[in-house]
């Protein structure tokens, strides 16, 4: 820490940005408990408050009560829920209606979307390119996505993707986000590169859906995944969700032709013939009990624009690396996360020696974010309910650690 | 109906069976509605009386106040869930436990499972024999799960299923119960004659595991699958569950490798390598708020016996059987689920004309089955919450409707 105080400083400033803002009394539709500064949005999101009540109705009166009528009947209808559910979401990553669909993990949306992908891309081309930083089971999955469609996987640097795109190229898969550094990757451009390859591109969305625009239909993505338990605020591993662009729809074909995802289901005959539209990408009988959570947190995001969230996402890391750059000794923690507002997401990373137990010790503090191997403290931002002072304090805990 | 008066008598058997029932008291472990007769849960199993308040529980305190904490801490372990629910379903399905873990859709599990065998079998063989009257999901996925392995579906008649094995079969995919007819497949023979060809075997449990006995250790079965909503109780769309015998977990190698079932998951390292053991089964992080639910659920089974659980099912679908016979006029439905105890599961199927009408009539009065397309009538009889009382009641509103 500097010789002057720039605590009283920070932290009115802190005060006159939390203030300002119009995002600020969103907070309130949140459950956070006392005196905890929550930077781990970015891994696991904050209890929307009117999960819990829902939650406790869809047990005790759609289930126990109405059982098995509640799949088709009056509000409830479970059966719709993961068309339903991916219309509220679509508008958070620029989607128009009817192309998302929720249910399973990310990996298994990937899966369908990697093979649902070669299987779209035009014949004879024989490379699956992959971001080579991604977060591992995207790595894990094209390997066995490209191993069943008779791809190859290329490992990429996101900097350089756009020139290994070639003649080669079936398939790219990208993470919009590096879950490590908080870099964000240009989604416009290298959507565009793939194209003009003339590839198809698949994106990950787990690190950006809801902390910042996305843009899927405006920039012509073909398919993209994400994970619903981080800025969307779902529960721990609710369900994921599966884009597919309404051009590739009819041609989709799933790895994964569970019974859900069938024309007639209920017709039950032996052959599979896909749904119409983006209901092909469903699989088995959705989670009801995770499903209808994750529609009562989207509850959070009622009259919320993205791109306020993002203004303040950026005021909110941009003021958090001021905060840090005053309290933490020089030397003691290297920044990971760019600088640039049109490189970083949502989160900012931070390199030091002993990151794991830095970690613990800003945890005892009340101070939440996290670790990842070797080296790297995350912390993540949530728009929703993460304000100023929460930067300030968390920055000020830092700097006491190595004080 | 009949001119004397049968009801009366059955009434008065049915009042002696349930006081005679050392089962009856587990009717107080569910939540059922006053003044309904369940027998669909071979569909949708009844709510346990324990679930609303321990998941009320996990989304306040471990997921709205221990935050991310919980997935490695305490009570809540969550990274742990699917092994240690697994463990709780393994004794219901007879199998040693680290031998069964859950998550993912019943779909999803098959795909897994039958491409995971594909790579067991013997080289050179090239068929997936299926159950020709499958629940239709699986002849799906096993359509999928053949053409991305390279072998060929050959749809077989269960009772035919033996002698259509040789030497090109690679894989055997069986139900152990007929969903429609409710028709108990052999699976001692069945596996033991697959095995005797050479094959490997994948049985889905889903309309039998919780109904009775299944033996999967004893009868060395390879790979299964099956849901948790139905004769478990878990909840709608609740995991489902995949098993792997012991013997071929070193080598079980699954087509949706995901993060989950690495060796070393927070080691984040770009290849993968399987975790030892069933753990390699899991895929991407797991629908904790659904999967707590489920393991609240099967608190039901504490001290239950499935023996116990099978002689009292045969219990009440013989004297259902009676019921109806006495009931419903002659000629009016048709029995479609076998007499023999070694060939019925735990439901009966009529047959009907206009079933899906005489279902709803059912319904109104308060007798809830299911229809299944294009004539047949269901009744699940789950013996941990339905009596003898309720099959009696039921056979008389039946007897109602056609009188």
């Amino acid at each position: 820490m500097s010789d002057t105080n720039p605590g009283s400083e920070l932290a009115a400033r802190a005060e006159a940005l939390d203030a300002a803002d119009p995002l600020g009394k969103l907070r309130d539709r949140f459950t956070l408990p006392e005196g905890v500064v929550y930077l781990d949005g970015n891994s696991l999101g904050a209890l929307p408050a009117g999960v819990a009540a829902r939650l406790a109705e869809v047990v005790t009166e759609q289930w126990g009560t109405r059982l098995i009528r509640s799949w088709t009947e009056g509000e409830a209808n479970w059966w719709n829920a993961p068309e339903r559910i991916g219309d509220r979401i679509a508008p958070l990553v620029g989607a128009a209606a009817g192309q998302v669909v929720v249910g399973d993990s990310t990996s298994v949306n990937l899966f369908k979307a990697l093979v649902g992908a070669a299987r779209l891309a035009a014949p004879g081309r024989t490379e699956l390119l992959v971001d080579a930083a991604t977060f591992p089971t995207d790595g894990y999955i094209a390997e066995s996505a490209a191993r069943m469609t008779g791809l190859r996987v290329v490992p990429v640097d996101p900097a350089a993707a756009a020139g290994a795109m070639g003649p080669d190229t079936a398939v790219v898969l990208l993470n919009h986000a590096d879950y490590r550094t908080g870099r964000l990757h240009d989604l416009p451009a290298l959507t565009a590169a793939a194209h003009a390859a003339g590839a198809l591109v698949v994106w990950d969305l787990c690190h950006t859906a809801g902390a910042l625009p996305v843009g899927l239909d405006a920039h012509a993505v073909d398919l993209a995944v994400g994970c619903t338990y981080k800025y969307l605020n779902g529960g721990p591993g609710a369900p994921a969700y599966l884009y597919v662009a309404a051009r590739h729809q009819a041609a989709f074909d799933s790895p994964l032709p569970g019974w859900n995802g069938h024309a007639d289901p209920f017709a039950m005959t032996p052959s599979y013939e896909a749904a119409q539209g983006v209901a092909r990408a469903r699989v088995g009988t959705p989670d009801i009990l995770s499903m209808l959570a994750l529609e009562a947190a989207l509850d959070a995001w009622d009259g919320v624009a993205v791109d306020d969230v993002r203004a303040k996402s950026l005021a909110l890391t941009d003021f958090f690396l001021d905060c840090v750059a005053a309290y933490v000794p020089a030397g003691k923690v290297e920044l990971v996360t760019p600088t640039g507002h049109d490189q970083r997401a949502s989160q900012v990373s931070l390199r030091t020696e002993n990151a794991d137990e830095v970690m613990r010790e800003l945890i005892s503090r009340g101070v939440i974010g996290d670790f990842r191997a070797p080296d790297v403290l995350r912390f993540g931002f949530t728009p929703l309910y993460v304000g100023f002072a929460d930067a300030e304090r968390a920055a000020r805990a830092l700097g006491h650690i190595f004080g």
